[in-house]
């Protein structure tokens, strides 16, 4: 059941940091959103995929984590993401890329979540330096960096209440999302 | 096999309209949007659902077609959407919604595929006409519209070829839409 999976298909932030990722899984998680819709088929979205440990260790002082918890600096040696997704746009391809990069950003996510993985969709990237770090070309734009490994932490899902949206860590470590109720985000049935 | 699910999830365009949707079966979808991840939590998507069949023959005209098909107008009487899913951003809730509207579309597809149903993200909206139908707030700004039905037609993926991109349809009304091959949209592996 999808329902299933994309229940299980959290923001995890906290990983087995010794349990790599073999470049032939993410090839395959590349490839759900290769099947995925575009807009006009345009297809203007590329992927760096970043394994090894040099770039992963280049990459992490690059990205900031879970701004709400802002007693937590990220993830240690140890918990840190074994791969990467370097999400781009190829700007010579096309001015606009539609609502691409979500579709995309959730396949490969839920290809993850089923083989036993997950990650994050990370938007607060310094990219400038990910891109030198990566020796990208200017006509490709960093659009989201996607962390992904074995994940450690609990996630579970809630109930807004008095509208309070911020995600929490509880003293047990875990991590809790408030979600609007439906009735808050279906304006109407018509 | 979410890869299954994600093949047999294409953009169609005709449908049984006869084929009616319960409301209640959109709402199931839209929960798999609202279980999806959020740019900061902060959830600023909204969602009507448009069942009757008033409302389906008033949004129709404003929504345009399969752009390459230029000898085609879109689906005709008998073959159009049975509902629609219109994807509304609340402007006062928040500036971004990152790659929100993406994650969210895919979730709700997702799920129409599984029920045996599908649809098309629709972009080319005239948007101040169908806000006009909604009666929408001026906060609450269209982004897409779902269309979704009883698909009809068969649609194939195929390998780009000679870089065109764009779809067609074969004299016997397959629908072929090619796809960047993975060397193209990799790269590098780092």
């Amino acid at each position: 059941m999808i329902r299933d999976l994309i229940i299980k298909n959290r923001s995890y932030r906290r990983f087995d940091q010794s349990v790599s990722i073999p470049v032939a899984k993410l090839r395959e998680w590349v490839e759900l959103a290769r099947f995925s819709a575009s807009g006009r088929n345009m297809q203007p979205l590329r992927y760096v995929l970043c394994t090894s440990e040099n770039i992963c260790r280049e990459i992490f002082p690059n990205l900031a984590w879970a701004g709400y918890l802002t007693d937590w600096d990220g993830p240690e040696e140890g918990e840190r993401p074994a791969a990467y997704i370097v999400v781009i746009h190829d700007k010579n391809l096309s001015e606009n890329y539609f609502c691409d990069d979500g579709i995309a950003a959730q396949s490969i996510l839920l290809g993850a979540v089923e083989d036993g993985f997950g990650g994050c969709i990370i938007g607060s990237v310094n990219r400038s330096k990910v891109a030198r770090i990566l020796q990208l070309d200017p006509r490709h734009e960093i659009l989201w960096v996607i962390a992904l490994g074995k994940p450690t932490e609990q996630v579970v899902l809630e109930d807004v209440s008095n509208g309070e949206i911020k995600y929490w860590r509880d003293r047990h470590g875990i991590h809790h999302v408030p979600k609007r109720i439906l009735e808050e985000i279906i304006l109407s049935e018509k």
